[in-house]
């Protein structure tokens, strides 16, 4: 199977156990995640080899998270050890009405203090299918920006597909530059971006024709006649009826027309984070190994309703486990 | 900002985890918990400054006990220690169809056996605004009745506003009064009560009028007219759909005019022990902090819904929170 | 009160806390079942007497296991201890679309190789009113399906009322013979069968006639007049709208009519493992405790909902909580 | 194997994990335990016979404790339900410097209050060989030492071997009889007591004869005078380094002869709870199953030393294990 | 009893449970400590009135951190929100010859950036008696070494006694000041400094003389003559066995005379963090409870070598269980 | 760095908690170990690369068994999946006197039905240096014979050193041939041996002469002589003081001069499971980095002695760790 690479910051995640709060907690549950290496490591679960490439701190913490993800065969082999710390999330899980809740403390990572010169971007494409990013790594510092731009110029030049989940953070980007300024240059670079009407208008001032019959086909039209490169944008509509419950669709346009899978009801929720990287795992994993774009993308949402019944940021499922969800089955009926 | 003071027993709670029945345990989750305590921890969490009083063994339980309501910020410098043992509680969390289900292990407890002229009303009760005391208080003990005069008296003399949640309780009145010769007295002291129809027909014979339009206004007159200082009749209404499930409205009569909440659905309920004291104490914020009923009544049912998702007795929702759930934002979408 | 006897293998069960994956747990939550034994063991726990006939081996996992029945009060005196290993089975805990899974370990066991002659079947069913055994024993090995048909043979001579939940699962029969070749000898014993559609068709191949106005009365008939014995047939339909939420009914055909209980709501489920045992233990209570076959169906039921809600694979309900259910009271109302 | 009955209170101990204290700790491990059951329990295990006689609430705590003992195989079938409450006690274990410290809470219990006519003792000293109580039972109540003197009545007339452990707890004497008043009478009726030389001054005002060459000798001997029916007098040295690290001795006397045991270290010691109630129950395993005192005596100290390696208060040692100490072999090498 | 004062930063403390290490472990025990706020939570636990002066992110975890001292009866409420992040650290707990071993992630810490004006000290030392500080504090950051310096003069202007723990950590300081040029400022306004040989050496070049009889009065001599405030010199002597088993001794010198208390045996250290800090905390108490320096030296040692059994930064240890090590009962017998 | 390759069947490994036995348990906590897993699992904590050749059930556990040794950096990519069931065996961690107890249930396992033809040894062996096997696989089935056989020969003729710990063990040769048939051939093939007095009688007949000045170098010679391959034989002597205390010492013949390690106290035991493995560890690490036999010896038992502090069967003591025992820093002081 041909091999998928990521690259981006993984953070340690702290949670109190069940929903206790942080206030009334004395042991905390420790996980790491970080929304590229969670696409990773749900396609390594698919049986799809990946590499993450990442940087950490030479201690105890950057050891156990390289172990943390290759735990689920990830290659963590490309893995930079440099600057002082890892960082962290510490979150609170809701239940009803009320939200989850993360507490960043991230500043100062080795990854915000990477040297881009670090990564052998040839070296690391060599026999790489697809290469994905999040618009999260160019928000951390000036050098994350820079090396993520140096992978896309790569990828591109050796024939790598090039995906892009452009996932704007408006709170992240505290370097001096603005997203607006960044992520044009590496969009221009993609073949495939999740991205929804909000970010587009946020980070591109992309808004969908006034009277277009379906906004989503707008935004995207626009979208790629901007950036020739990209092939399909695809994204999820999430309705949230409360921290337990929500319903998940997912959508694509690739040029011509619009594709919806049906609406799946997540109810209860165990764990949301990670939602949205497990649907690019999957719909990466569907357009490598299945023929049409609806099966892509509804491997995508089956694999991220998948993921909200997991506990951590990562998407366990299997690739049998996700294609009976495909094939409609949501009973959850027991297996012996 | 203006301090509140609270008065009624502590006892320890112990559940097994998750819903685990007693038969089947080895190991039992504890938290401290009390009516009244409840509603003073929840209020020091809003930021209200305030202070419990109560009596424990002078042991290494009642001292836990006192850390338990320090740690939220709860005053305890007036705790008397004296008498033999601390009251427990033993919780089973039901879920569905199964009802969650208390035994009681409070009789002989320190609380019981407590010396009313161990409390320094006048001293307690210096730059107070507010005293709130429950129906649970005087049924333990005659000691505890007479304690609860007292500090009723002294709060009234001083200035301080009263309020009570009537919350009766057939068998905990074992002392030799019954409850409809002890309470009249302490309520008539009253400017605030919880009560709802069923606890003023039990306690004071107050039943609705025939073809009265709303039976909670016309409960509420009656009780207004029997007891002239009450200015407010509030109260819950809570569907139970099951054990997991239960819809909560708030409702409130000031002689006028009768205010109800929207409804609210709590679903998956995560800890329902607590979710009235959350509410008194929401409605006694709401009472120091806003300018209108509507707001303190709406505080307090946005509180209480809050607790429901939240481990132990005590609602540990910030002023943050509740004014969200406030102004409408049920739909728990995650925080970052 | 009148003894009841179950036979057939106890597995130690081993799962992961909460929802997590056997992939990524540090941990496993133990606990003993057996479809058999969990019916022994609910009707303890219900106050009627009940052995149970099992072989383990003789170290320290065959020992754990016999503690553990004899928690919950079942005799476990008859046990023959025999063999190489206990039976395993590994459960993930599934939530919303993901569901729980099995997976196996027991080939080899020491209930697997028992000598028949190692139970003294005369003995065991001395004062006893009720004999119950499953289709899983059968299916395990020739030497398990011997000491069945002992067992039904000797309390058929001894007047003890015999019960089956067939329980067809295709896969456990692994040892040469077919359940086709040996149910019917088996069933033929019965005085009550927990038995649907599918089994009936699978098994015997009984197929509803067309035009039949209820196939399960139609399936029954049939079941009836090839096994003259059978008084009962009973069965549960369960929708599954979730591995989270499903809705349970009960049916009885007694030759003459078709008894139908109301559906109940089962959300959230708790613990599915031992629903079908416990809503068969809870139909032998009612046999033998109550006058009329609806108030058994309704007790079987009732009981079956309340497992769902309690952790492991034995309802630990007792009769005044099943009872409560009977009556319509599923508000799940705290209980103090 | 001949059966053995033990007849005392059993609470629910309740210990913070570890090392922790009660007042840092919110969770509590639980397990069930009382002197006398805990030798019933330690018996059942080494495959003796046994049943235990008590009093229980009838509540789900009653019902746990039952359980718990019938786990490990005692008869609990004579339990009487009746009274308020289940006695508990709070354990902080402690380490090196730092002492074990218990706080008792079982004022009012079930047991306390127990009726002495609940107790059909003939019936349940048929097919005995020994029944076996402490001085802690009488301790409790007036009702619990009426129980106790007709418990030892009935044994005697009925052949049954009796022992006491005198166990002198001056606190626990609360319900105005003195310890000095109430226990000659029933020792009066035992064939062996465990009674070092404290106890016997505080009970019985026996002193060892000045310039006697043996302390324990002398006591001995002044108590077989006193009370002819007793055979044997034993008890433990206990040398206290820490709270981590004791050393053990045995010491018999049976009128003629001193015998004493080698000395075992201890350390670490897991859980110190119940280790003369081991001693006691290997006492009486190897009273009923070997030839010799000495074997005997030596079976005691060697299922205590073992006792001291096992959490909770019932020694889960098989004789197997206890038999492989009595050779000596106390390197603890890894078995396979 | 009068009250005591503390500054300086509080940490989150993280550890994997038991003797886990990072790398493998998937929860962390989390406790909030700090060198000076450990010594304010000891004094409170033996009922001394104390204040702790701190700084913290206004976020869930700097809450959470004022809970966790609040619960020990520590005043916190001049407590300052500012900055970024909480500090942290992280500690694998060694044992036998593995060390235990913290990793800090302290940099870029609300405390490290605090603004030394925010802390009004003529409020903090209204009716205070002691103020005590560490070299902690004046290595983390130019701010922090400014605030502590006016902590000192207004202390000694309003006749508090000064006491420092002067704990030379290299690593520490690295915002361009070294020790050694802030520290004598520092040092010259205390009554009372821990002091060791080598950390004299290390800040202030002092060396014990060549031939002197004892280096510690001879290094002790000089400091008290460069430094003329300071009264007592105290420090304790470690010996390390291994990580599960050191001894303590104290030793201390007022100018005239050497005391020296007996020497400790610490077998297991169930937690090693913070003994230093119980050593203060006790020494403190003494001065201002017993009359005569060697009770003092004797009540921090005691204190600290019970710290040594607890979990946790803080010495949960009451008076009473100092004053029994103090007179010499180390045998950690079971206390009923 | 050099590649070292394992080969052998890995295990779950289930225990209770703490020192709590298998009887009285409801929770097993779970790592995977095998003994020759564990050597490359220690050597790639230790930096080293590697490669562990084995058989797994292609379902969860497997699965599961796969990433645990991912996690610290073995590459298992060579894993057959084949066969029925994933071998476990089950801990109970003893305590002072009492033993830790094993039990197996291993029977079946998919590493005793390989199928010698899956592994393409050419391939594994290219680019590698030693190769590592124990006496475990020959016995535990003909076909993990057979592979182990093909294993040593084409290591020899690829060049790659062969080591073997011959670790006889009785009860696990059960398929028909005898070690001391099947054992000789395969450690013809070695160039280094784990190999004891003991093992060499049992296996090889092979005892020190008589009046020899040393059993061991006795022994070696003629093992030396019987196979001529064999450069060096090692081994540790375990001193058994109880089940928390032992002490070790390494020793090593090299045909011409005996080397002997100091003797480690090790005090407490965490957790003695794989203590071997880590000292082969250790020693192949030292033999592949360092230049002389004395270092290699003492890297292995320094590694061991580690190990004996550290939970599970895997070595996770760094390189830096290890040369700190090694230099004779055995002291555990705190790592700040």
């Amino acid at each position: 199977m041909r091999k998928v690479v990521t690259f981006g910051e993984i953070m340690m995640r702290l949670s109190p156990p069940l929903n206790y709060r942080l206030v009334q907690t004395d042991g905390l549950d420790i996980t790491y995640g970080g929304g590229e290496a969670n696409v990773s490591a749900s396609l390594a679960r698919m049986g799809q080899p990946t590499a993450h490439i990442t940087c950490f701190p030479d201690n105890e913490l950057g050891h156990a998270a390289v172990g943390s993800f290759q735990r689920y065969g990830v290659d963590m082999s490309h893995t930079v050890f440099s600057g002082a710390r890892l960082g962290l999330y510490f979150l609170e899980v809701g239940a009803s009405v009320r939200a989850s809740k993360i507490v960043y403390d991230r500043a100062g990572s080795s990854f915000s203090t990477l040297d881009p010169a670090a990564f052998n971007w040839e070296k690391i494409f060599q026999n790489v299918a697809w290469f994905h990013w999040t618009g999260i790594t160019p928000a951390i510092s000036a050098e994350a920006a820079e090396a993520c731009q140096q992978a896309i110029t790569t990828a591109r030049r050796m024939g790598v597909t090039v995906s892009a989940d452009v996932n704007y953070r408006r709170n992240l980007w505290q370097y001096g530059k603005k997203a607006q300024e960044v992520m044009p240059d590496l969009v221009a670079g993609c073949d495939v971006v999740v991205c929804a009407e909000n970010d587009a208008e946020d980070l591109f001032s992309i808004v969908p024709e006034q009277g277009a019959e379906d906004s989503f086909t707008s935004m995207s039209n626009q979208l790629m006649q901007r950036f020739p490169n990209i092939r399909q944008v695809i994204t999820t509509r999430r309705e949230t009826i409360s921290a337990s419950h929500n319903r998940l669709t997912g959508v694509l346009y690739n040029g011509q027309s619009r594709i919806e899978t049906p609406t799946y009801d997540m109810n209860p929720i165990i764990d949301r984070i990670g939602g949205g990287d497990a649907f690019m795992a999957g719909f990466i994993y569907g357009s490598l190994n299945y023929t049409k774009a609806d099966e892509a993308l509804s491997c995508g949402v089956a694999a991220s309703v998948l993921k909200h019944t997991i506990p951590g940021d990562v998407n366990l499922a299997t690739v049998a486990e996700v294609e009976e969800v495909m094939r409609g089955n949501t009973s959850g009926r027991l297996l012996r």
